[in-house]
């Protein structure tokens, strides 16, 4: 594997996913993988999770990880071919990627959307940047619109939790939230989920919250969450903004809080979010605080998915 | 030891003094104690003593140490019970806790009080949370009332000081101070010294500075400073703002700035500080420039105090 | 070698130069040599390629390293003897460095000038104190200023780059820029190629720009830039703010931007540049998408710059 910024990337995602159950076995196995390489974990944004699993993927493989908060660094990055730097911005992408490129086997690159303009955010200026001019493998942390090791592990626990022999029925469903925030990792479990083609994918969301088909193309899209929680077997939480009305909480829709009463028709039902979650906004403490919440088990799998990944990238 | 947050953790004060004694002699004895597992050394406040004796402490023992700096990942959390998190809130402990504990084989978490309800700051919210949510043991490396690896390191600094066969005179007194500082080292230092019942023990205070007894129990109190520092073996100078009038500075007292004119009467007292301290307001240049001084002594055996308890944790 | 501040701290600049270059070629060949030390980085300043490279090397000699961030850390130091410490600083300086040297077997440290007072600056107050009160050997991440580490950097590219028998003709020249910079690089450069001795040195800069004799003794200065760079092998494009107006900027000179047609005359020479750089205000693109960019291996051999320093303080 090249870089890893999108399930394009991925060959083969059950493969994939069985790595990093292997893994989760065996983390240690290839520990000689990565003896004497460094990967440098960039992050434009702060980071809980994916700082710690992927810092303890790479150690896992014998490789070892420099965190750089660019933030705290006091570091403005300019991306503007011929710009004129007399403004705030510090250093051109063109000289800096190619230095940190020497530095490190791999970066491991954060960079969130700044959701003012859907352009913008679509052209991946960071992480393309990265990969033109960094001279070595690109992995994202997160990106304007995707989240990739974050549906890897969605996939890893929905693949190691799920026994029966039919396809599981996924629902994504739209929640609420006080903050508009972007769509990563919707766009990102749409487009994994629908790759692998081994659930039957529903995305259900109030109208004006339509993802964009580059993402969902191939899943059933409805407004009537009742019915798509119907039979459920995993249920995805997430808010994001508007996409279409780009950036924008367009209302509140407080009845898409998802309470236990909303999966009485899915009493087998586990629900998963990426994290962090508003409580009582998004999803209720009654679903919560009982059985059908997986979100431990889904963060501890981002270790594996970050390993994996880091694996395929040490082998080139 | 399951989880080291207060002297009541302690079975046995001594051997725990013993074994920090043993590691300064040989910091890399028990590298393999450690090995493949990792500690989370969670920062709500800002530590430098704390922070990097405990990093080393950690490595000694083949421990892996990953810091996670929270304010400067913005990451506020909750911990009321059925909140609805549509406020500054990003995140309940009930969701957080337990991914970390995930993580990580130990947790050491720094929480400073807010000084603003002694009731709120006695709950010892955020210890007690993560002691309940985490699912891993739990070190504290300071909470809102109590400062154990500080205490610990001024008892293996008095045991390893102190030769004589009668019991040391050790005074805690107060110091001035410019801002309102918690009580906690204070706290912690008269529950170490009572708990170890091998010391002679007096706290001298001006009005109003009372600890609460639930730490001091046992100890000598008076507001007589002449008195309690005649003939003084350890003098730990330290400030702390009032308890019973919460968080208060009452007066300034700065006939209480301890200075060599003090310590007429005990011409071998060692002077003790857990540091950071302000010269001239707490301790003057005149006793921190001559041979009573055994900060950094002091300082530097926060890593065997570290290291000790780190130990007793693995054990299990 | 017992610290590492200045040129003045090498016996042997060539075989510093050696020893970098021969750990280019096997960076691990002395992985014992820190085996069991640790090394602080104490960074008072933002750092990308310094913190980074430090790190690396450190790490290619077994020597752990751990950084510390004071700004993050809010730690107010206190440098001034006497001092009551009733005010912003909360620690002194005096107390702080002997116990950051229990710790660390050396400590690099990085401190900015103020650019205030040119006294000041000049009396390197920070790293002296560390120096007087570490009890460690001390090594230069940036001081007031000078920043060895870069100028080792520098020669050690102008060695490998250069296979002519003649002495290179290497330039200094100054840049523009739209804040005042400090002079550390340019002072650093004059001295260390001026101990060198083996390049025809020349440094260009404005009027008003004269850096202090201190570093330039025996190097030629000119305001004739296109003189200057005639027939240049290796240009140093830096700008510095006035020494004698001390940390002014003067004039915007957007005449200096040094571009293609400023090196007509100097066909074969190498654009070096310590970064991060301003682009179309110190440097033209034209220069920098060409072949005469040398600043990745510049950058890249800060690596073997601190992991021979770290080596020879390693060695005592």
């Amino acid at each position: 594997m090249k870089n890893f910024v999108s399930v394009k990337d991925v060959k083969n995602i059950d493969a994939l996913i069985q790595q990093a159950l292997d893994y989760k076995q065996s983390p240690l196995k290839d520990q000689t993988l990565g003896r004497g390489k460094r990967a440098g974990l960039i992050f434009f944004n702060p980071s809980m999770r994916t700082r710690l699993s992927t810092q303890i993927a790479a150690k896992n493989l014998g490789l070892d990880p420099i965190v750089v908060d660019v933030t705290s660094d006091t570091w403005s990055l300019e991306f503007a071919d011929g710009a004129v730097m007399n403004g705030t911005t510090v250093e051109h992408i063109k000289d800096a990627a190619p230095i940190l490129g020497s530095y490190f086997d791999v970066l491991c690159v954060r960079s969130f959307p700044k959701l003012q303009s859907r352009v913008d955010d679509e052209s991946e200026q960071v992480m393309n940047a990265f990969i033109r001019y960094a001279g070595v493998p690109v992995v994202s942390l997160e990106s304007s619109m995707l989240h990739p090791l974050q549906s890897l592990a969605d996939l890893i626990t929905i693949t190691e939790t799920f026994k029966e022999k039919r396809k599981p029925k996924v629902v994504l469903t739209w929640a609420p939230h006080i903050k508009p925030i972007p769509a990563c990792v919707a766009n990102s479990f749409s487009e994994w989920v629908t790759a692998w083609g081994k659930a039957e994918f529903i995305i259900a969301h109030p109208e004006g919250y339509e993802l964009s088909t580059e993402y969902t193309r191939g899943a059933e899209t409805t407004r009537n969450q009742a019915a798509a929680l119907d039979g459920a077997d995993f249920v995805y939480v997430k808010n994001w903004s508007s996409v279409t009305d780009y950036g924008k909480i367009l209302a509140p829709h407080p009845e898409w809080l998802l309470t236990e009463s909303h999966l009485a028709r899915a009493p087998n039902a586990k629900v998963m979010h990426c994290l962090p979650l508003r409580r009582n906004v998004e999803l209720s403490d009654s679903v919560l605080d009982g059985p059908r919440n997986i979100l431990t088990q889904l963060a501890k799998n981002r270790v594996w998915s970050a390993q994996s990944v880091l694996a395929e990238i040490l082998k080139g």
